[in-house]
């Protein structure tokens, strides 16, 4: 399907991409590029790229450039990119916020050429070793501002996107930043807190390894994700995200006033309420 | 190792200790108690009981009478096993509360053939259908109070526990309970909390359905828990549970706190201090 795919940033979301394509039989070569010298040794040892290059020369390269790097970086990295490409060439992104990036790339003469993707998978871990073969499937990737994109570009990553086991959704930017906000950004702000909750209360780490069980281990789990990819994305939808996090504080101090006052009637009701979960999530 | 087991309640914790004595061959046969009919005749179909008797008649029968049920009902449950045991037999409960059992046993005669045991393992599922096999494996188990239990019977508790791949912790009820609420009690209640708040936003639940990942799923995974167990957890271990929320709430309003007065640098920093339960969870 595509001769060259340069993939900037070489980490766990297009490093599993690129696992991905190539399983598929999708792209002949992939190029790598990263500032970090140490993930580009990494990713080719791993396979994950076939070489590497400076911007400029992959890009010139390449069918798709598939931009999966801190969303704070992404804006100037994708505008370079638009800057150079031809209007055969596509441009992508993967990254957990989408307004203010669309917003940046509006009036781009080649924003057309972009297409704004989001597939809705990743772990807490990140780095080329990080990357996993059959990621993203059975997942969901959003497509945002699919009107702006020329459809054959849209088409490609429909089509890359579905050979990859996922579905697609189509929202506008802000709609995604809000959706986006409640099924993942909040879920990462309550494991960092719980995460700090249990150290400054548990002083006996030992305790801690010894009796925590997996339930525990899956509450905290994202605590492990790294702070430089998530920093940006709160920044980038802090209104969104603080909207959220307040009601989250409402939800628990609910059961807190429900605890004190030993109010167990409610308590029970808050739980049962709770379980509606289990009709959504299979 | 065992001719006859007796286990109080047919459900995950109880039913799942069964299928791992019977793989093991440490019990000939196995009788369940239940109050409901239904889980009897489950018990029954999935193997995870060889017969059913009134609890009286089953005690009678065993050498070890285990009572995994809600916290709610095992005091008077435990009092009654102990009541008409004789001092070769064997009782020990799988709850995830201390102080108020074992205070409530302090005083019985028979007190000294009751082991307290807390095996750190479950699932947000509950009943029959969710015992699993190879259950408990590579977790800790809590011996409270081993000091007041006769050293044939804790033997046999180390015994069984270490056969299914568990260590053993000692600790007294109080210190017990301190340490479920940092590392168990608290998972539940956010995870109520988190499935709450995005019921409660979130009105578009094939939103949620559609795009939660893995990290959203994995958050709130808890909050699928039965509430007829949890709530008795919740009020008997109401103090800690109540000093753990407030931490919470607390390390929450932190990150409220920095995304409104946009002090990046302060969030970043509590967000790798999170990171640091990576050193402890593997």
């Amino acid at each position: 399907m595509f001769d060259s795919v340069t993939i900037v940033g070489v980490g766990l979301i297009s490093g599993s991409f690129s696992l991905a394509l190539k399983e598929k039989g999708m792209v002949r070569n992939v190029i790598g590029v990263s500032r970090t010298e140490q993930s580009i040794q990494k990713a080719l040892e791993l396979g994950l790229i076939d070489e590497t290059l400076p911007l400029e020369e992959a890009v010139l390269k390449s069918d798709l450039i598939y931009v999966a790097i801190p969303v704070d970086v992404t804006v100037p990295v994708v505008r370079k990119v638009l800057d150079i490409i031809n209007d055969r060439q596509i441009v992508a992104d993967a990254g957990s916020t989408k307004h203010s990036l669309c917003s940046a790339l509006a009036d781009h003469p080649m924003r057309r050429r972009f297409v704004a993707t989001h597939p809705m998978w990743g772990t807490e871990y990140s780095g080329p070793e990080a990357a996993v073969k059959d990621a993203f499937r059975g997942r969901t990737c959003v497509i945002c501002e699919k009107q702006k994109s020329d459809p054959d570009a849209v088409e490609a990553m429909e089509k890359v996107y579905r050979r990859l086991g996922m579905e697609i959704a189509y929202m506008d930017a802000d709609s995604h930043d809000m959706h986006a906000a409640y099924v993942s950004h909040i879920s990462h702000i309550t494991s960092f807190a719980l995460a700090n909750t249990v150290l400054e209360k548990e002083k006996e780490e030992d305790a801690i390894f010894e009796l925590a069980g997996g339930g525990f281990e899956s509450t905290v789990r994202l605590a492990k994700s790294n702070p430089s990819m998530w920093l940006p994305v709160f920044m980038q939808n802090r209104e969104n995200v603080l909207d959220v996090l307040n009601e989250h504080i409402a939800q628990l101090r609910k059961f807190k006033s429900c605890l004190e006052k030993e109010n167990y009637d409610y308590l029970r009701e808050l739980m049962e309420n709770a379980n509606k979960i289990k009709r959504i999530l299979k």
